[in-house]
């Protein structure tokens, strides 16, 4: 049962902070997890912010700082010295240290380094400065359990107890060999249900799946989802162990992605949320009203060149609405499908046959909206009966257009290496836009023998 | 480094099947992982995919189950005996079992049911068969380790020992009272670095994150997500602990979900990816076109309403498509920020906030896509100035208007307890089509002097 902030308590907190009550302040937050502190934390004015972490130990504030949102912790951060940063990155593991100091200037990165007392762990968490943030090494922490092959069972537990002092929580145990060079992993399983003496080599599995540093997330996300892994080893170009990925930071990373993924869907070009300011709101989605805009234009300037056809049968106008946003839904409609059976790697199959299957579901749904129109436009808007047929036709036509369209654009980015992703949207819509209507002027002056 | 297939292997590979050579093809899948064994089977037509799983044990076979997707396993557990899918079944553990066995027909579900000859495995996978399939009760296994308060550390070890025999993974250790009632979790690092002599109750950690067997899918994943856990123990009513969700279902629900929300972003009412049936897709797409439909019908209408206006003034004509364009992206902009930080319960703030933050956003973009279009009309069009005048000040009260519609509706929505991810998008574009056409003859009408 996760706790939940309602206005009810933060007015009560918000009260008891304001009457300087660290009492009472202190013993709600010894109950809560360190996740909720930092919800808490967020929904604060920075001074109140600052009155709770001060109440706070080392271990608990450096716990709150690596799930703050950005901008909250750049202020914290900001607040405090490189000693007391140092101080609280010191409770941290390797991966969620080295992101908080990642986010720092150069300068103040130095200092709160100089200040880590223990060297190995400053050695560490500088060792992992060095890599991408969404590659193997940025998402690896340096802390995990390795035990030799050519040692017995025993021993295995006994380096284990010395290691696990060290370390919060134990998922699996590499095994290693005198290079330190991952040979498998050794399940708690085959520890506890074997004698004392048997040597790790026999028991321990050698089919273990591993990244390299340099890998990128969206891979390791894909690896860890196919495998059902909890944790993933890391090795160097010679197959030396150096780290271990954890799920709970590739399960953000997937939020993440999906989160963007959706985004980029509604034409944002930035991740944004609703607490952003109003500029970058704006700058987010300029770039996507702009592609509208030419596409807006040239639809402007194929409506020029139609005007007779327009002055003949000025009902055709009545449908340019409709007929936009047709060939706008159905090419998002088949784009989306093809970018994502593109980004979960489920895409097969021909490039003629997805033409051929989205033709006929082209002409299917076009079939389906044109009698409707037809209806319409003979019965609600009692327009002359050759105009109508045409309207109906030229709808299909459209509707047809832009489903090949919408599948064929993103399959093409992914043969020339382009993330169709990204690319898809900005295509599909503009060539859509202008597509639609220059088909249905086309179609129209053709049917009615210009 | 994940195993991809690519068409030469799977080429070679068919051919090996087709000249029968058993012992080839087993040397082959020996080295593979189920998962890839799974995307294998995924590709072969249906009779090679029979031959190959003819070739392996029942536990890889069962684990190929799980990884199939759901035509494929539907085709394949067809083609087997109910004696045979218990006999694989009862390789797997109790959330993979129930899973497969949930998806067969009443009558072969009780057949293969009293077929499994561990009765603790049935009993617990018919016990499973109960929940619904989002919930806690769907997503747990019953296999976990638990330990009572009142152990030692030694007796633990022991315990654990024999109930790990059963398990293929260990995760966490949970504690219980005589009653079965979770208390809390042990860590293997306090087990490893404690005497044998000390009692659990010392050394255990009573700050546990748990959930009930109803809880949904989607609180839970949020839960894992917000504590970092790998593992959330499920409990009854009276506080039982009853299994173990762990995250790689998780992960498999919560990409599940992204996918879904990308869909419906993208106009897509179920799920389906491009091995779909053209009827399936074209299934999948006709609600959305339909209410673009409806939007395209009202704005003939208001077109036939204005044709004064525009037979003075016919350059109105030419912007339809980006007064359309432009209301519809902007409209499905404000929303998707709002629905997403409404489903990641980020969202806060009075709606009154909100609102004033999006008719600035809107002013700001609006007045940047105004100065073009009074550019393109002036300069490239040739219109006169009062109506160039008369579009931009049309589009920016368009796009203004797009924004908050967008905005409001998920809100709205929301304190409405229906679910803005599902009922925005149609809201949303509907009335930005209605909308956006209507105040942009207006706007047209008062600035013309009508």
């Amino acid at each position: 049962m996760a706790f939940e902030i309602n206005n009810h308590f933060l007015n009560d907190f918000k009260a008891l902070i304001d009457a300087n009550n660290h009492k009472e302040v202190s013993t709600i937050l010894k109950d809560l997890h360190y996740a909720d502190i930092a919800d808490i934390v967020e929904d604060l004015d920075f001074n109140r912010a600052l009155f709770v972490l001060n109440l706070l130990d080392s271990e608990t504030t450096a716990d709150i700082l690596t799930e703050l949102d950005d901008d909250t912790r750049e202020r914290v951060l900001k607040s405090l010295s490189s000693k007391e940063i140092a101080q609280n990155i010191e409770e941290l593991e390797t991966d969620d240290a080295a992101d908080i100091i990642g986010e720092l200037s150069e300068k103040k990165k130095q200092e709160v380094i100089s200040h880590i007392e223990d060297v190995e762990h400053a050695k560490d968490i500088v060792d992992l400065l060095r890599y991408e943030e969404d590659t193997a090494g940025g998402l690896m922490a340096k802390e995990f359990i390795e035990v030799n092959e050519n040692w017995t069972n025993l021993k295995c537990v006994k380096e284990m107890r010395r290691q696990a002092q060290e370390l919060e929580k134990v998922h699996t145990i590499y095994v290693v060999d005198d290079d330190d060079k991952l040979k498998g992993i050794l399940s708690l399983k085959s520890l506890l249900t074997t004698s004392a003496k048997t040597p790790v080599k026999e028991i321990f599995d050698p089919k273990v799946e591993s990244v390299k540093v340099d890998d990128k997330g969206e891979d390791i996300a894909q690896i860890m989802q196919k495998y059902d892994l909890v944790v993933l080893p890391v090795v160097d170009d010679l197959g030396v162990l150096v780290g271990q990925i954890t799920i709970d930071d590739v399960v953000d990373f997937i939020t993440e992605e999906a989160e963007k993924d959706y985004q980029m869907a509604a034409g944002i070009s930035e991740d944004i949320d609703t607490d952003d300011t109003v500029f970058k709101m704006t700058r987010a989605r300029l770039p996507w009203l702009l592609i509208g805009m030419i596409s807006g234009t040239f639809a402007a300037t194929i409506i020029v060149d139609f005007q007779t056809v327009m002055k003949t049968a000025p009902a055709l106008v009545m449908f340019i609405p409709l007929i936009n946003s047709s060939a706008g839904n159905v090419g998002v409609q088949s784009s989306a499908i093809v970018v994502q059976s593109i980004a979960n790697k489920s895409f097969k199959g021909k490039l003629i046959t997805h033409i051929l299957k989205q033709l006929l579901v082209g002409l299917l749904n076009g079939a389906v909206l044109a009698s409707i129109v037809f209806g319409l436009s003979q019965f609600i808007f009692h327009t002359n009966l050759n105009i109508s047929f045409t309207i109906a036709i030229a709808l299909t036509t459209v509707i047809i257009n832009a489903a090949v369209i919408g599948t064929v654009v993103p399959i093409v980015l992914n043969k020339f290496k382009i993330d169709p992703a990204v690319a898809t949207g900005p295509f599909v819509t503009t060539s859509n836009d202008i597509f639609g209507i220059l088909i249905y002027f086309m179609v129209a002056k053709m049917m009615l023998g210009f």
